[in-house]
């Protein structure tokens, strides 16, 4: 039977790779990477080097293809990603019948852990459920982006005893969640953490981590420090085409 | 200038180590471990595979050490951690000072991911703190237990767009989150998401994740599948004397 593995690379450090993703990558003979744009070729130039690096079965193919187009500024946010998903799978189902042979292993290669805010496993599992083709798949796990984040602020994700928060830009745009001291912001173009500047927090905020144009800024999240992130952040965009970032929120615990 | 790591090694899985973490290993010429009790020795069995399977450089050495005791019934939670965080930075700088030469390079080896209900790190500053032994340190970030356990339920951590929560099985015991559908409950001994059977959730446990001991129960929550949980789990701690288990309640997104 055909077999996928959706593997988890790291947030950016080839090094980030664990034994087992070594270990699965050399057993692929098709690795799908869908190109969500020019703007994001550094990353699928860095795909590329842990391939090199890795990867000492020969023979192994890199099928490239163009990722649907996503509305951006949809009416209904959930709908539209919805659809998309439905295109994108469309997509993975085509790459998985048509390149695989029947006893063939693909990979889908997933920058951080396949389970935080990527949708290859929802992906697979919509593939599956659309039943056109059958495959047994398995998840790898990684070296989460915000494992990697406070790892190089050397700090935890959690307070002594205290819960967390993973979320995105758009809920905490929404306020700050109830019952949470830490807070993590995923997906945030819109550097959402400018609202809570001066109101006692700290902030832990990092670009490009685990690669060599990684950007760590931190302390109490003042008016000064947001607006340096703020600019930080838009030059390092600019310069690179792309960004790719995140941040905890901390709110000294007070219990 | 003396040099700590701290490292972590993964969920359970010798295969979850990082390439990273393998090349720190590598620099280590003492291996602090504090030992919990013999009902952890499995566990200080399987750190002990993994330096065998991955250190290559001849010549370092492995510390035990005696965790000081902790007061596991306090009338003050936080305070009770607070006094036995203080004892064992004590432990750590007796460690640090009298097992590392002035440019020896130690190492802490941390189940799942160092920042993620874990205190070395705290532990770490808690000894420069102090200010009585100088060092540089690095944290090595690993595959948390949460990556690990929805990993091995192909499952993802959030659903789209949505907000997760990390906490305790005390926290969860004062009830549901507010603002969140997806709860990880980390270092729960009492079974806590019994008071959330047949309430519409589902949920994903597993124990002894990663390792040949694995067990894995997942399903809607209906009280049946919670009694299940309790018995498996109870049966399982009395055969191996310990358990580590983590679990995810879903609660299917509504909007």
């Amino acid at each position: 039977m055909r077999k996928l593995y959706a593997i988890g690379i790291g947030a950016g450090d080839p090094e980030h790779l664990t034994v087992q993703a070594i270990d699965r990558l050399n057993r692929v003979d098709v690795f799908f990477v869908l190109d969500k744009g020019s703007e994001k070729a550094d990353l699928v130039r860095l795909r590329q080097e842990i391939l090199d690096r890795f990867v000492t079965r020969p023979g192994y193919r890199v099928v490239l293809a163009e990722d649907p187009p996503r509305d951006r500024t949809p009416a209904d946010y959930r709908a539209a990603v919805a659809d998309w998903h439905a295109a994108r799978a469309e997509v993975y189902e085509q790459l998985i019948r048509t390149e695989l042979g029947p006893s063939g292993t693909g990979a889908f290669l997933v920058w951080g852990d396949p389970s935080l805010y990527d949708s290859t496993i929802a992906l697979i599992e919509a593939v599956l459920a659309r039943g056109n083709v059958e495959f047994e798949y398995e998840v790898v796990p990684g070296v989460s982006s915000i494992s990697a984040l406070v790892a190089r602020h050397r700090t935890t994700m959690n307070q002594i005893g205290r819960a967390v928060q993973l979320t995105t830009g758009r809920r905490l745009a929404e306020g700050w969640p109830d019952g949470v001291d830490d807070v993590f912001v995923l997906l945030d173009a819109h550097t959402t953490f400018d609202r809570f500047a001066d109101e006692g927090l700290q902030i832990f905020w990092g670009a490009y981590v685990g690669t060599p144009d990684e950007i760590l800024l931190s302390g109490p999240l003042t008016a000064a420090l947001a607006e340096e992130i703020r600019r930080v952040r838009a030059e390092a965009r600019e310069r690179h085409g792309w960004i790719m970032d995140t941040y905890l929120l901390r709110r000294p615990a007070r219990e």
